[in-house]
């Protein structure tokens, strides 16, 4: 009955091993109460937790609610229309103020790299970064992590390809940094306008060479082309992206039969992936969703205090 | 104690006379809980419904909301603006990415008439059509049904006119398939631009008269001016239309002095109905808004297995 | 063990000074609640409170929405742009639905002056005004005399001196009306062009000279440059303002040393306030804040009906 001795969840960098294991540990332990009848248990009853996002979001800020539902806690969503940002307020002062209302934890997503960083400095609560500009996106890695873990029954040792948009992604970053702090091997590809110079220092091999990076891979995780943040000309087309990157079920099985794919959604069908290939059996991305609530009722059951077993009662 | 054995409510054509009598018996049973002090009853704690509101809506969403709450289950919105289909997510990924979530019910609200039997068919959790497209809009009817059947203490050999834009109006279609199951005359008036051909195929009346139309109606439900989805002409000019086919008391109680009047709302008052029609004591207006309340209240209690009588402990 | 008799909380002028006191001492004592682990009270289950936004806010509907939450009453969120007022809705059709779903209380933000009064006439709900045009914005006022009080134990015969835009706000009519019934002094200064002519009818002492104004003050309390209102020029620049009525450390020690700081927020940091004002020890701005969900808790419990003992079973 270890506890976690984190304050704030704020990249994947400044977790170690264990406590990542110690995660992984509690949302596996946590994640049969989403198949309860009564999906519901009263542990961080009379916590507060603000959903503050920045940027827009469904998937995460979904993920984020129904898990501290699950576990009683109140929500308090705060988007960037409506904050008072609008009125010229600066960020610390928005979250100070969020402060005063005293919130036990603060889920964040901001466009600035480091924001969540920044905000953890000058303030109470505790701070979950549910995604800061290009920089990182723990929650996402823990999520992976499980879901890899649950599929093989380890992480250690395995061949992870992440392929795509690796410039702007900040699931790639911190999947590099995560999946390589729990021993698997790393490598990255796709187009050569998309990898950005002196990534391999984050620990990850890359390889311009689809073969090489798929061969003998065990997941194969392809990043979504990011649309909304194309304001550069990285490739010609998304039709150009499909042939050369994505990914269909016959060119993959020609290249490696076993590996199971993976995508942090939400997917532009017919450019990174078929559906033949997101449909298919080899196909966790839902696995990965259902993961995502049990990661992030880990997370705040853990910042609040709680021991892996206390949720039983 | 009968159960209930749909597992979706899609639209009035899949129920029958024996199952809406059944939804407007639990909808009465459940009713005074909104009357009570304390306006909250246990029973779904633990259950999460997700509104999923792919066009605007406040009132039928804020309804579904206040249902939900007082039966104690756990909500999450998400609308169109902020849902991931603004990334480029097909509706189906959307919809699974949901599921993942293990939510129990899916209240939705989309543009495109069956898209709700097309999600139905794909998810594990109970869908509500909260209106699709021009299709039907079952709640709607269900709690018109409650509304008469209080008013009058029953449906069946009662005349129903409903006068307006049927074109367009989802809430007509399934009013003429819900009430004409359960007993009543339906006749359909309007400007002739406004009432599709062959809508007497599902069991109305129509005619031109308003004289007829109205003499011997025992309710007369005016729908509204979709102002925004006129973008093509049905008809010259709000004030026009006021003027032909606008109620005023006067000319209602010169036509028939009985009849009761409802509304689906939000009304342009001085378009489809005078302020003297709509506030007056034959108006079942708010009622029907009150009823909106209890017939969501017992739709997610028998989606989830309810029996009548189980809400009293 | 007192009774509140108030049914609607719609303006500072219709509280008597007895009244305030029992607020502010109900808010002294559910203060702690924010304060323990479990922040929160079962005092209001099954109450239903609906946010009725008209114009954008975040700090004060977070505020009622922590309030309610650690009371468990259940909130319903409704906002200007979701609402069906879009549609053509009348304010009153609006809000005569949302009473047809039976709420307790409706907490109301609306950019026309006396739209709650308006509206508390026609509904059986409790109505809160949480800010109307440039009229009344009585929970503001509560939470700045609680502030004041809880600073100097006292508000009879302290000096407050409001500087700024008066012209635009309802938190200047507010605060004059609130301390003046409470004994305080209230002296008011800034550009002439947002200094109303009459405003010293409401028992406000107003002057131009800046040294008047603060020499001998116990609090400043700087109001927010209304960028958003500002269609007109009131001033030349925020440069300009910023140089003559915004506070800085030095100027504030070189005209009166003992003065305690306010503002209702958000900040415009460098334009009302420098930064070194804005954070210094003798900044209350934060503690306003904090007040701010105690004042609302006191309230939606007040008016729900409670004696000022009841929460701590």
């Amino acid at each position: 009955m270890k506890r976690f001795h984190k304050k704030h969840i704020l990249d994947m960098a400044s977790l170690n091993a264990e406590e990542i294991d110690h995660i992984l540990n509690t949302a596996s332990a946590l994640k049969e109460i989403s198949e309860r009848p009564i999906k519901k248990v009263p542990t961080l009853r009379g916590k507060s937790i603000i959903h503050f996002f920045h940027e827009p979001s469904t998937r995460t800020r979904s993920s984020f609610e129904v898990a501290a539902k699950r576990m009683s806690a109140d929500t308090f969503s705060i988007s960037a229309s409506t904050s008072s940002m609008t009125k010229g307020e600066t960020l610390l002062d928005t979250v100070t103020n969020l402060q005063a209302m005293n919130p036990d934890i603060i889920v964040m997503r901001h466009s600035a790299s480091g924001a969540p960083h920044f905000v953890a400095k000058h303030i109470n609560a505790s701070v979950i970064n549910a995604g800061d500009g290009m920089h990182a996106h723990p929650t996402q890695c823990l999520l992976d992590l499980l879901t890899v873990r649950d599929a093989f029954g380890k992480i250690d040792g395995l061949k992870l390809t992440i392929i795509g948009d690796v410039f702007h992604s900040r699931v790639a970053r911190s999947n590099i940094i995560g999946f390589t702090k729990m021993g698997a091997d790393v490598t990255i590809t796709g187009p050569c306008t998309m990898i950005p110079k002196g990534i391999d220092s984050l620990g990850a091999h890359v390889t311009y060479s689809l073969e090489e990076a798929f061969s003998d891979a065990d997941i194969i995780m392809a990043l979504r082309i990011q649309k909304e943040r194309q304001n550069n000309f990285f490739f010609p087309s998304e039709r150009e992206y499909a042939t050369i990157f994505g990914l269909s079920y016959d060119r993959l099985k020609s290249i490696n039969k076993k590996a199971l794919i993976m995508h942090p959604g939400p997917i532009n069908r017919g450019v990174e992936l078929s559906s033949d290939v997101a449909d298919s059996t080899e196909s966790l991305i839902l696995k990965q969703v259902a993961n995502g609530v049990a990661i992030r009722m880990a997370l705040i059951y853990l910042l609040m205090g709680g021991t892996r077993d206390a949720h039983s009662n």
